[in-house]
């Protein structure tokens, strides 16, 4: 068998929805995993500038997030994350944004991992100082997205990033900041949980 | 009649839920308002020190916050919403804990209000700096909660007093930071929402 041990092996088929929640722009990419081959499935941009009321932008991510696992069925969701930003408003804000779609995924049970941007940069080009430019060019050429895909959608390239990072990561034992499915750590963690 | 005119005035019973949403304790107070009175239903505290995945956390937010709203059926919510913080890495946290409240919420049709510390400490004490023992003293009074359960659920103080700063509100004409229910702002705004 001529398998690179660098790259995972899964036998069963796997859908990953990346997504890069953002206050005004959410970005999400969606690709299949058979074996140790990754390809794109979809990709897109909400947009929600024109989006006045807060509550309404954060409405619009939860039902945009359940609508999009509702359609693809993930197995899995990975999130672009930054921990750190520039000031407390705008982390409350992105914290928001985060938070309603990581609910979208608990409710429909589907675990989550996040990434840091920089660790995705680095699984996919090698070099965590990559331009958007670039890590777009790799996922482009690995995941064979036609050009004008990619052009008309540079903003999910964050997102697309992500499920690929974690489709890299899969094959490694222990994944960072993993979450397990809610319902079954109550079954097996049933003192831990505070009701 | 005689009916103070700084009072709201509201013929229909309303059920008001108000969230405390925090990363290790969320504290939640329902009123019911008839009238221009306002009693307590319930109060309590989701402690989560003992949860240690930040996912496991935000899970439990969610199905307890969904749980609660099932319980009572409020026709509003009102959150303790703090605009500033120390750092970004905790109002990130603040910012996930509040997102999936405010999933819950949205996923039920609630609408939401949310209200700044210090606003709620003047709608009830007049005195923006009031301690924390001197808003539950108030709102125990005004209320009318025995002394036993207002000791046992002393981290639910802010969440009553959000409850409650918002049946204050209601009587006012215009509210800040309100949602209005998401279903008929898209049927309502169908330009203005982005698909």
């Amino acid at each position: 068998m001529d398998i690179n041990q660098s790259t995972p092996v899964t036998t069963a088929e796997k859908i990953i929805l990346g997504i890069d929640p953002g206050t005004n722009v959410m970005g999400y990419g969606v690709i299949r995993v058979e074996g140790n081959k990754a390809s794109m499935v979809a990709m897109g941009v909400i947009e929600m500038q024109k989006i006045a009321d807060g509550y309404l932008k954060l409405g619009h991510i939860f039902e945009r997030v359940t609508g999009i696992i509702s359609s693809y069925l993930p197995d899995e969701l990975a999130i672009e994350a930054p921990f750190f930003g520039k000031n407390v408003q705008s982390m409350l804000k992105l914290g928001r944004a985060q938070g309603v779609a990581i609910a979208a995924a608990i409710q429909r049970g589907v675990p989550i991992t996040e990434y840091e941007p920089k660790k995705i940069k680095v699984a996919i080009t090698g070099n965590g100082a990559a331009s958007k430019e670039q890590v777009a060019g790799m996922l482009q050429r690995m995941l064979h997205i036609p050009e004008e895909e990619m052009g008309k959608y540079m903003d999910a390239t964050d997102a697309l990033g992500a499920a690929y990072c974690h489709f890299i990561q899969m094959g490694t034992p222990k994944v960072e900041h993993s979450y397990k499915d809610w319902k079954s750590f109550v079954n097996q963690n049933k003192d831990k949980v505070h009701k």
